[in-house]
């Protein structure tokens, strides 16, 4: 039998605590769908809690979709709960988020430039030196904290982003993923709470959840999370962390204006918790304004900055780094060996060559150049459409987030969308509840220009279909 | 300030749970050296506990030299306690259990191959010929579980071994430690009990404490562990998994018995637990009898199997896999993407032309020889000179674990060998309460055949020198 309990010294509501357990429980599969709740007097009285608060826990449940209210019977897990068991196929679509995508797709979706754009044929010149040059040596175990050339050259990369920092204070990851992970877990306790932007990267959710965290979700504004709402409750949460994607965020392609920024730097350190900034794609800047990572502003040692060279360079790199606070450089050191020893020593021998030796920037160019046109033709086709949605225009990145209007259901829209060949991510995926249908995510990473129109009108008039004939039922897909 | 609580619920006994708290508080750092203990009665009473419940707490801590009891004054935190404050050095030191190694030392400490014999020509053909073969989509993200065709070689791979299992069951890791944090992930939380041998493999237990867990150590005779002692704490702590070596274990380098394999995999199954197998030196058979993995007799389907191939391939491959149990399979996918989301498509499509052209053959073969010569000539040494120390001998592996006699100091052994520029492993580091000053673990991984002779050579006559001195007094490391 599952047991539920409240702590009455803890910082967070009483009623949170137990919808958080519910949650917990019900997504996990321990109270399946059908399962009767006790009743509210039955459980506030094994709690010692009031029955209202344990009418919050029901009604915050029953907003959220996880359960359902029957009248003259009781409260129910909601039947269109769907555990969290998931197949293979599952997994791998888990990283579009349980997205529907094959070749023949025009492909909206994939947050990963297409191969044909990695820098390949530099690195098999590179790989085929290092070992010339290295032999075995390439493939020992390496210094935890990464090979030194490589901490060394870094210093000298990021100082492009305004960024200064010691070689020292440097530690080599195997992908942002895995950054993600070091630092849940040295910062994450079991009850510990987390902030993170509403909406989302839903994979850090799921690091920082396995840890045993509590997710607590501030909204997302057009220039950074509403600072008002994050002081509010940093005074009632006290979190470990507050994790932020400032620079053309994932999902929404927003970036946080300088006046947020130092406004966001101030209360990490005024309320004494760290800013774990995770930056994918400030390269890809096609405006006139400078976005510079949060770090460059960092005059307090708050943030730590994980830089990913998965979508700007390759994935199958497997290779990233952390900048650490001072206070923190060893225990992260210390998660990595825990987690796999330390990164293929190949892989960071070759990127250090290829940063010591400049061929990242030509590399950076011709991309950017790409990735500058598949820009402009979204936009262009997004702007030249009217009516269904609305849209913050990013000055960057990959993405583009569309809000729909006339209560069009992002969900059936991508039902809808996959029937004609069209993959694209509703918006669900990237709110730490899974609840949104208002909506959808468009990337252009891995779409040829000549795609992106075709694409976009496909879209359009499904838009338009669906309003014509009023075909906006919910269609749940959990 | 610092809590302390007790939990009567618990299958641990009371003094047990209060004496882990002040070990973890101290071996952090929350508790400093020379910080003054609470009095037995303040304690006992803060907990609603007797006094002899405390007393035995601290008893204990002072046995294991946590604490140290002033006469008339109380009880302190150990001076000679350092906390985890781990330097680059020390961590890189770490992998030898923080031990001091340079160049110019005859090296009986490294687990790890010297670089000279790693196939790394081979390699470079074959990542030549697959990056020309697969160009971007070897650097593109891999499915997590691993690349289909390497987990359909690893199939074939593996039967050599006796175990016969599908590419459904197969997850591929990046490395052996991988397969520990992964497992934790899925199957350890907060508060969890889980067994390990007694000595074992330090950063498999970092790796169980970073999820919460509580460590039970089951001593390991000759045979494997001692299995009524085994079947009496399984009735006490209910584990989540046994983690266990049968095959040339780490530090022992024993092997199990099959009558303690076939009781142990029952008894898996009576107490419904799991057993995690760790083998990273099965192929390192010098002697008649034949050494499966315990897997390979699994009918029960209760052991996960961690395949490591740093040690007998090369550790720079980041490379291994893991057999699960049918119901865990997707569990550890998602584990893994959450690690890492996947492992290095080059490593993986390079291995899987390794093993599918059979090409590895050929090294273990040569591999073999070498070590095999090494082994024989650390073996007849340590036979040649008599005394000192006990030594059971394995069947092959990498380890040979002696147990001083004549009450010598392993620690300061430690001391005296470095002064003679030779390395070897004090058997503390083994110890999941780091408290040990009989054995010592001598490699010859890292060592030629030429060097071992003159190795054990210096190790004998210190050892003389030691006992004839009387020269035995304690020296911390810690």
């Amino acid at each position: 039998m599952i047991n539920f309990s409240v702590d009455k010294n803890k910082n967070m509501p009483l009623y949170l605590q137990i919808f958080n357990q519910f949650k917990k429980y019900i997504e996990n599969g321990s109270l399946p769908p059908g399962y009767k709740l006790p009743t509210i007097r039955v459980l506030a009285k094994d709690l010692g809690v009031n029955n209202i608060t344990v009418i919050n826990a029901y009604k915050l449940l029953e907003q959220n979709g996880y359960v359902d209210k029957r009248v003259g019977s009781g409260t129910y897990v909601s039947i269109n709960i769907k555990p969290d068991d998931l197949s293979g196929e599952d997994i791998k679509a888990l990283e579009h988020g349980q997205i529907l995508l094959n070749k023949n797709m025009i492909n909206f979706s994939s947050s990963s430039p297409n191969p044909e754009l990695f820098p390949v044929d530099d690195f098999r010149i590179i790989i085929d030196k290092v070992l010339e040059r290295d032999k075995g040596y390439a493939f020992e175990y390496q210094d935890t904290k990464g090979y030194m050339p490589l901490r060394k050259s870094v210093c000298e990369f990021i100082k492009k982003d305004g960024i200064n920092t010691d070689y020292e204070d440097i530690q080599i990851i195997s992908g942002g993923q895995q950054g993600i992970d070091v630092v849940s877990k040295v910062l994450i306790n079991f009850g510990d709470c987390v902030f993170v932007e509403s909406p989302t990267y839903s994979w850090a959710i799921v690091s920082f959840k396995s840890r045993g965290a509590d997710i607590v979700d501030i909204p997302l504004m057009k220039d950074g999370v509403n600072i008002e709402e994050l002081e509010k409750k940093l005074k009632i949460f006290k979190p470990k962390l507050i994790y932020t994607m400032p620079v053309f965020q994932n999902p929404t392609g927003i970036s946080y204006s300088i006046e947020k920024i130092h406004k966001i730097l101030e209360l990490a350190y005024k309320y004494d918790t760290y800013i774990v900034e995770d930056d994918f794609s400030n390269e890809l800047n096609f405006s006139d304004k400078r976005h510079l990572p949060m770090k460059a502003y960092d005059n307090f040692d708050r943030v730590i900055y994980i830089k990913s060279f998965s979508k700007i360079y390759m994935p199958g790199l497997r290779l990233g780094f952390i900048i650490a606070p001072k206070n923190l450089v060893n225990a992260f050191a210390e998660a990595k060996y825990a987690s796999d020893l330390s990164t293929s020593g190949l892989m960071q021998r070759a990127f250090d060559v290829y940063l010591r030796e400049g061929i990242w920037k030509r590399h950076i160019e011709k991309f950017k150049n790409i990735m500058k046109k598949r820009f402009y033709e979204m936009k262009n086709m997004l702007l030249d459409s009217k009516g269904h949605y609305q849209i913050e225009l990013p000055d960057g990145g990959f993405y583009f987030w569309l809000t729909l209007k006339n209560d069009i259901s992002a969900k059936n829209l991508y039902l809808r969308c996959i029937e004609r060949n069209l993959s694209i991510v509703p918006g669900n995926m990237f709110f730490p509840n899974k609840i949104d249908d208002r909506h959808i995510r468009l990337s252009y990473a891995s779409c040829e220009v000549e795609k992106i129109k075709s694409g976009v009108l496909i879209l359009n008039e499904i838009l338009k279909d669906i309003h014509n004939n009023e075909d906006n039922e919910y269609i749940p897909i959990v």
